[in-house]
């Protein structure tokens, strides 16, 4: 784009990509990483960097770089992701790329250009931030920092059986290059990721306005990021005949993962900030009229204190083996992944606070590319009213006077730090 | 084969098809109908029969026809189905379709020849006993007898989005043709249907031997078949994301399923002679960090007394809208399937225990095609002893030699019903 057009709006630029990726089934969009949704929106994010003579480049673990002014050591980065979960919204992830986009615009409109006299700034997308397709949250960004095995990585399956080295290597990124990368890291000088709020912080903050675009916040810095783990119980009991079965004579596991399911909501409900979570559940062999012989169930849980998650997670456990034994079954507990509570980076929180004068700071339960950068790069991020405090889910929402002022808040931010 | 060709065993007929469908995820076989390996066992039960001189038709409706002498009115059948449960076992329909193989072998080497004299013999196979693929059980003696209507099993889907009248087109059955069939039902003066006990009747009859090859008895004649119904639950709640939504904001419907599935369990239990079991649930969108927007789950129940059933359903239902409403979710309760309990013919209930001196009556839980057949045609069925009393799960188990003596104990029913 030549620097007299007019700046792109994020609603527009949100509008250009409505399509792609529609869940008819679920509602809302089903985007996993190297689907061809996704692939669609990496293409048009590359077209829309270009557009505006920012230079593209995927570095060894899938992650896209736009740059404008020279790839150089401590750059100023911002960008998201555009994988969703299954059935989720229009914003998570999408919203802090095309605001980055947009900011870009805005920066030129102002006459600011990276890269002269100025640092350089990059636009990141992040492959795999919601797990939705090899089971652990922000894969990406864990490869770049090595906080994830690459070997581990690389076995990680989908649930048809693709490997997330085949994937990779079917998408241009060769996997025995996947896992730390020192080089890339060290240009990332500070990193800040806009995204949709994903509760009702910026809602509850506004007690008076309850939130309706143009009054009141409508964006807030990131204050933590709720330590957050998942793990797979895995309940055997006796496959059997639904109908010749007596009940007196069953050992059935889907009678005992109820009693897990509801042992995690009680457990979470009685502690002061937690978040505990079964979303996921499978019965094997999952048929109308079959006793199940196994049962496969995923746990979700987040609390500030990591030593708290940890608590609940033993009680958990030790309720769904009482329930297990009961039945007549076995249980066993996998963790799949375990990230700590994170902090921003205090100095480039209160560079954020000052830059965007009002701004509440909300600590968040969901995790994000962000907070794993933070614990090797300073971080931060900014999160932008959502009305329906819902996401996730195709209710997930941005008003459109929102969604076009996140470009400008975030172009407040990039000019102050560049 | 010709008559001086040594008789086959039903273990060697079972054991020429031991490598079709097995299923190496859930274990045992999984063979749904018009599956690969559920037309690879029509293929090998043309073949045996057409071996066996006997001539192979398919009706309207896709069930195989086997007839020894001339199709003619009034004609003795017997057969069961080749599909199986998802990872199922080796015994259940098979052992029904090889044994009446393999008493077409004993006849002839004992000089009896249907058609000659005799009534005609005919052995049939019937598509979709289990209902695994397209939900209803017994669909092909449902659809023969008219007992469903044929456009409501036309628009059968399955997983894939298949209905069952394209799968019908794609294997050679017109789906047009579908429905209720007369002249085909006038051909069945008697129909016998032998198939592995489901529970551990036999075992029980014997408490001393418990049931070891060789002692005891190896066969029950058929009593009654319970009643039994199919009903899906789907319940609606708020789909959000795991991490920011607090526990007292939730509407989470996995909760409230939780709490039906323990509700089945309670209230079958509480009732003498009654199964009520959930195999199947599926939350929407079913991601690990995402509160379920909806959840379905699949409630089998089944009684001798039908009032008794109905009772427990709508107990159940009772509790499921409590439970829903406690969690702030609303629930649906559609009936999927419902056959009341059938009592077999009693003459030729009698006929058979006087061919099998010593054979005790069991009722079952289980649903069968000769339970359908039995509203239009006097039908019977024969149950061979299953020593774990596990069916529908790799488990299931029939001794050789109780495999081998079923062919006998047709035989003996057969001649003497021609």
């Amino acid at each position: 784009m030549s620097s007299t057009e007019r700046p792109a709006t994020v609603s527009s630029l949100l509008g250009s990509i409505s399509d792609v990726g529609r869940d008819a089934a679920r509602g809302g969009y089903s985007r996993p990483v190297y689907s061809t949704a996704e692939l669609d929106l990496r293409s048009w994010f590359r077209d829309e960097a270009q557009r505006r003579g920012l230079e593209v480049r995927t570095d060894r673990n899938g992650v896209l770089w736009a740059w404008w002014g020279p790839e150089a050591q401590d750059s100023l980065v911002t960008g998201s992701h555009l994988d969703s979960v299954p059935g989720g919204g229009a914003f998570d992830g999408p919203l802090g790329v095309a605001a980055a986009l947009a900011a870009v615009d805005v920066l030129k409109a102002r006459g600011v250009t990276a890269g002269q006299g100025r640092r350089s700034l990059a636009v990141t997308v992040f492959p795999e931030e919601e797990g939705s397709r090899f089971g652990i949250a922000c894969l990406g960004s864990r490869l770049l920092t090595g906080a994830i095995d690459a070997d581990k990585a690389r076995n990680l399956k989908d649930a048809e059986g693709n490997s997330y080295a085949e994937l990779s290597a079917r998408n241009g990124v060769d996997p025995r290059g996947l896992g730390a990368d020192p080089e890339a890291l060290s240009r990332i000088g500070q990193f800040v990721e806009l995204h949709v709020e994903q509760g009702r912080g910026l809602i509850d903050a506004d007690p008076i306005s309850g939130g309706a675009a143009g009054t009141g916040f409508p964006v807030a810095v990131g204050g933590a990021i709720l330590g957050h783990g998942r793990w797979k119980f895995s309940i055997s009991g006796q496959g059997n005949h639904a109908g010749t079965t007596l009940m007196a004579d069953r050992a059935d596991p889907l009678v005992a993962a109820a009693q897990i399911i509801l042992a995690v909501q009680k457990t979470a409900a009685a502690r002061d900030g937690a978040r505990a979570t079964v979303g996921r559940i499978l019965p094997i062999p999952g048929g109308t009229n079959v006793i199940a012989s196994k049962v496969e169930l995923w746990l979700d849980v987040r609390h500030p204190d990591d030593a708290v998650t940890a608590a609940i997670v033993q009680k958990i456990h030790g309720q769904a083996q009482i329930a297990a034994a009961n039945e007549g079954c076995t249980v066993s507990l996998a963790e799949e992944s375990l990230s700590p509570t994170v902090g921003f980076d205090m100095g480039l929180q209160r560079r954020l606070q000052a830059l965007l004068p009002g701004a509440p700071v909300l600590d968040t339960g969901a995790g994000h590319d962000a907070g794993i950068l933070a614990s090797v790069v300073p971080s931060g991020m900014l999160f932008i009213r959502n009305p329906t405090g819902i996401s996730h889910s195709p209710q997930e929402q941005v008003e459109e006077a929102d969604a076009d002022y996140a470009a400008t808040a975030l172009a407040d931010v990039l000019e102050g730090l560049l």
